[in-house]
């Protein structure tokens, strides 16, 4: 690895070139994975005892979503690596998961717009992905789209109480959607028009505003990421890196 | 309170005089509610993602049963708290959970050790409560002792896989049980005989060894707490606490 490349700087080309199949598996299964480690941080912790159980079963949706596309890629790869190889044994810039997902949880209307954003964003992927060639990964996308739908619920009513309800949860919720509103450009470009419809109509009926700010962030799919994923990973990887080949 | 209570020296009497069937329920709900939020700090971290997966399910678990016995104790006091009240609102000096669940994960074997100690606990509880003249508390316990089956077979597997695999899972797990072993009294006095037998049984199993030493701590039925206990609420109410009557 050159310098450059080890200062964590964009420099345009991603390190590590991979098949396009299977980029776009350790993408999704990346963003599942980190995602997951977030909503993790919640149990026990949320606001209500309700919302710790909901978002402690949203967590082992993606997590368990990770581990199919993992496996999926490890099988592609000819099997050479496993679902544990992929997640714990690869560098942050080998990570391709969208900066979104990787954001802190900062409050509970942070993780419900966090949440919104990469629900819609995951309702079109699956859609699209269910009727993918390869079989294997229209499967999960069929499945995992059932669990979306089920995320999407929890998270827009959530939106809408929050945007729509107190002064206070209202600052707050606006605050989240102007705070993340940077990493939605990434998060969209595969989907625009249906991202940011749906986006549009969620945040009218939350009686909140899109920001006018145009800057965005993006390189996630790269593998350039923001400065939270390495502890993210640090946290994560700890274990099988201090004991490594440690049979359990 | 008196400057003896505020101090946190065992005393001899709890801080809170509770009726013996409000008592039970907040007993045995705080042994749920602190063991999820240990196991949910597993979540993504754990060695394995197959064994990420099944943490993560035991901690929603046994956060299932820790509300269901909340509400419960919020009925019998005639509605005056709700299960996020108890959970989110009581010190730790009227936290009346077992020593056991409050100590760390350690390592993987520890938290597995610490798992068996009480799956076996509650295996034999919740059949005795299963019988319980309260018809909502026997439902309850009818509905975890199954929930504890699945817990039981998991742990008991795992000790056994680790007891009897490598050189270095073997010192791991029997360090293990050598460190929780003080916590034992308390959770076996009150069904000292089947504990010790069925614990007796998977040592052997595992080809581990129930120490000598026969020192023990107790009083977390009491409310004198070792001092993880703190740490441990610190985060799981701060949120509420830092926020108090936050309209979510």
């Amino acid at each position: 690895m050159s310098d450059q490349i080890l200062s964590g700087a964009p420099q345009g080309t991603p390190v590590v070139d991979l098949d396009p199949p299977l980029r776009t598996l350790l993408s999704h299964a990346d963003d599942n994975m980190v995602l997951a480690q977030r909503l993790g941080e919640w149990i026990s912790r949320a606001p209500e005892l309700e919302i710790d159980i909901a978002l402690g079963n949203i967590a082992l949706d993606h997590l368990g979503v990770a581990r199919s596309l993992y496996t999926h890629a490890g099988e592609l790869e000819g099997a050479e690596r496993t679902e544990n190889d992929f997640a714990m044994r690869r560098t942050e810039r080998e990570f391709l998961n969208l900066l979104l997902v990787e954001q802190p949880n900062g409050d509970f209307a942070q993780t419900i717009v966090r949440q919104v954003f990469f629900d819609v964003y995951q309702g079109v992927l699956w859609g699209d992905l269910a009727g993918s060639e390869d079989e294997t990964l229209a499967g999960i996308a069929a499945r995992a789209g059932k669990e979306t739908a089920y995320h999407h619920e929890f998270s827009t009513s959530w939106l809408v109480r929050l945007g729509d309800g107190t002064e206070e949860s209202h600052f707050r919720s606006q605050r989240a959607v102007d705070a993340l509103w940077r990493f939605t450009a990434e998060l969209a470009a595969p989907y625009p028009d249906n991202w940011r419809a749906a986006i549009d109509d969620l945040l009218a009926r939350a009686g909140l505003m899109a920001p006018e700010d145009p800057y965005q962030r993006s390189g996630g799919r790269e593998g350039y990421h923001t400065e939270h994923l390495g502890f993210l990973l640090a946290e994560m990887q700890w274990m099988d890196r201090t004991y490594p080949g440690m049979e359990w």
